[in-house]
């Protein structure tokens, strides 16, 4: 029963960093119990484990750099 | 002019931690030269400046809350 959450099924194949174009972190919430993990790889969105390690591993790294690459003169 | 980036302008006036729903981060492509971060706030999305700190510290806190929710059980 998908009590409307966006993802169905999450993708257990790791994917290289390089090709994700964005990161969406979705959060528990009244119609979805689950924290979702959204990618866009080539134009299509892939739903990534949360829980999996490689996950967040992933997952880390992209949020590093990109914030990373904004802190040359951060805007207090 | 815009590149077509998602964002024209950035909210400047901080957002409380607790109203933000998602918060997706897309890394700059060849359309658009910037980092952009959109978080949605009651069902809207709101682009913020990846380079100001009560941004980073907000996209922080929330990645890391959402990351270590999932982590009582890391599947490896």
């Amino acid at each position: 029963m998908n009590l409307r959450c966006n993802c169905i099924k999450t993708r257990s194949k790791p994917i290289h960093p390089k090709l994700i174009q964005d990161i969406k972190i979705l959060k528990s919430r009244p119609h979805c119990p689950n924290v979702e993990i959204i990618v866009s790889v080539k134009g299509n969105e892939v739903c990534l484990n949360p829980k999996a390690l490689w996950v967040k591993m992933i997952v880390n790294s992209f949020f590093k750099k990109q914030m990373n690459f904004s802190e040359e003169k951060a805007d207090v």
